[in-house]
């Protein structure tokens, strides 16, 4: 299992990539992205379950549902198309139309999707205007150039690879991602792409992508509050000529695994570069008695504001996590209770036990576990500290 | 129907109050309050549903279970006497005794309550030498003393206080209540009294009580953290000597309704003074298919940061507000939703229709208008803006 780091130049047979200016975003730079695969693929995705979808969203569940297939995906930032009726419904069915022309497709074989922000109209002019240009520049090697170009207050672009063996083939899983934090002036999005040259039914694709989200993007709190426009694409092109891979079988678990893999990591990226973060905070659960409850128990501590604004402040407030499990809903025994941050024993059977503990949340990553101490079930949540930095951004008056 | 402002002094027959500092708090200042009724009362409770209670709470509440009756209640404020084990609960049996001791009244009869910092021992030593002070202290006038001791980052003292008419006669209702917010160095509480001489069947002052708590209380958001300490407690003395109310006569739902005023009103000072604060929130949710839809909108809405930070900055993001409905689990048709900021329309149809809104949010109390469009039930819910202010306090560096 080899993964890629970023500086190296990632390749996913079949697929190629491009990021260019359309002049959507106020202050400039890259904002629009497209990706491209030489023949049909099959499509899956998880969107939000806001009920208020935006109009790229409402286009690529109803392609899904039509033909599940797709050879590209045209993305801007910038501008969400949400809360746009009718009309963001055309300009989204447009972008894909052009996106077509230019690349000789099927217009329903391309996806769509926008961030940025909501209740104002696509510049459909500009729009249209940059996508010969992005097909132009369409290159194997350019993955990065797109995940820049679907980048919002991101620092940093999200980029995973790995390789992994099927059979006596070895298939690629790379994936692309923007950040969760809602967004400065209205609010953002998390949208992920994957793509592999993996063959899989489309059955299997579908479910190890909903078990890979579930357990990564679905346990990723920056603020809970959920976007419009939140989507996880994926796309295999099958070039590895693999025997697809079927629901269930060996081969199942180790694809989902590894697209799990994918989807964690990129999670843990957009946790670590949430708005105004200066910490990731990584909450593990384990001695549940359910699954259930290990996820609601570790989702409790990751969404308590509490928790967040005290690792901030680097103070070790082992009562706001003893809260937070009490609200979860989660079935817990306060005298059962231990917990650990970054190794060092916080909470023993329910009361604190550490004295020195300035240093504690020092680091840049702090790892919370807790053991509830009743069953053998697990959960990882994952999110970032709560600091004046977000609310700047999110107050409107720092860009 | 009068309201008693809180410079004029409230008096309620057959009640006394004192406030006396203990030296519980680091830094001085009123720390322990002591409630007293003449004459036996009765008393229910609502407590937090965290599954982490503090050590007072799991005393009242078997109080209340086994006899429902008292005459005093002690409060601490600077230690929640949370996560204590079997200490923390002898030292409340301790508290109670204590003061029955020095009031000469059964030790049954005296229900506890403290606020402040979890994980520590009470300062038992100081809170047994300041209860005979605060015995003797005990005034009619003196509520504001009371309400002063049990503040911890409050910065007023909250007392309300009206009248109702209960055929001919005239009964007081009259409550105290300090902070929401979560509160330095560990996490702190929602704590409400509320007293009356009008005399109510058990069962009745338990059922309005709860009818009362629900829709203010547990439409209050601060920060959504449930505090291991919550409790709304209610005494009726029946001084007023009126026929005791039943269940559902019509006297009842007028009792009722001023308790639940009388709730809302304090819940109110209570957002007014969320840590950091600048503004009160004050969501309003109409037009809903059934009242927990509305519920769940209204609690959304005052539940999202996006739209908690969007308020501080003054920015019209009404694209937030449209989101949280979204993802609310309450029933909306986006295209149904019309939403006002204090009178002024924001959405119309789903979508936005104000030009310039710059002013829109400068005001201290923001209301936010919701409907739904699809019904006929309502619900409000109470919050306040976030800001640095909320940060800095939560990440313990500012006392």
């Amino acid at each position: 299992m080899k993964r890629t780091s970023t500086n190296q130049t990632i390749i996913i047979p079949g697929f190629k990539f491009s990021g260019v200016s359309a002049g959507i975003k106020k202050h400039g730079g890259k904002d629009l992205a497209l990706v491209f695969s030489e023949n049909t693929a099959v499509v899956r995705g998880v969107f939000t379950k806001n009920k208020i979808k935006a109009a790229p969203v409402k286009l690529d569940i109803a392609r899904i549902r039509r033909s599940g297939k797709g050879q590209a995906i045209i993305i801007n930032s910038g501008n969400a198309n949400a809360c746009t009726g009718n009309r963001g419904l055309k300009d989204a069915s447009d972008m894909a139309a052009k996106t077509a022309g230019v690349l000789g497709i099927p217009s329903g074989h391309v996806y769509v999707s926008s961030t940025g922000v909501i209740g104002r109209y696509l510049p459909m002019q500009k729009i249209r205007k940059a996508i010969p240009g992005a097909a132009r520049k369409l290159s194997p090697g350019s993955i990065k150039e797109a995940a820049s170009a679907i980048m919002t207050t991101d620092t940093f672009p999200k980029i995973f690879s790995r390789k992994i063996k099927i059979g006596k083939k070895t298939g690629t899983i790379a994936g692309i991602a923007k950040g969760a934090g809602m967004i400065c002036p209205d609010m953002a999005t998390m949208l992920c792409f994957i793509f592999t040259d993996i063959d899989a039914e489309p059955k299997a694709l579908e479910s190890s992508l909903k078990q890979a989200v579930k357990k990564s993007f679905n346990r990723l709190i920056i603020d809970n509050d959920m976007s419009t426009n939140d989507t996880v694409l994926i796309m295999t092109n099958g070039q590895l000529k693999n025997s697809p891979i079927k629901k269930n079988s060996a081969r199942y678990h180790k694809f989902e695994n590894a697209l799990t893999e994918a989807a964690y990591a990129l999670s843990r990226m957009i946790a670590k570069d949430g708005e105004g973060a200066t910490k990731l905070i990584e909450v593990l659960v384990r001695g549940a008695r359910t699954e259930a409850d290990a996820e609601k128990a570790a989702k409790a501590v990751a969404n308590s504001m509490l928790v967040k604004t005290a690792v901030y402040g680097k103070s070790p407030n082992w009562g706001r996590i003893m809260a937070a499990l009490g609200h979860s809903g989660a079935y817990i025994k306060e005298d059962k209770i231990n917990i650990h941050v970054n190794n060092a024993r916080l909470v023993n059977k329910g009361t604190g036990t550490l004295k020195k503990s300035k240093n504690l949340f020092s680091k840049k990553e702090i790892i919370i576990k807790v053991n509830l101490g009743l069953g053998k079930k697990d959960a990882k949540a994952l999110t970032c500290d709560l600091t004046e930095g977000y609310i700047k951004i999110n107050a409107g008056y720092v860009t």
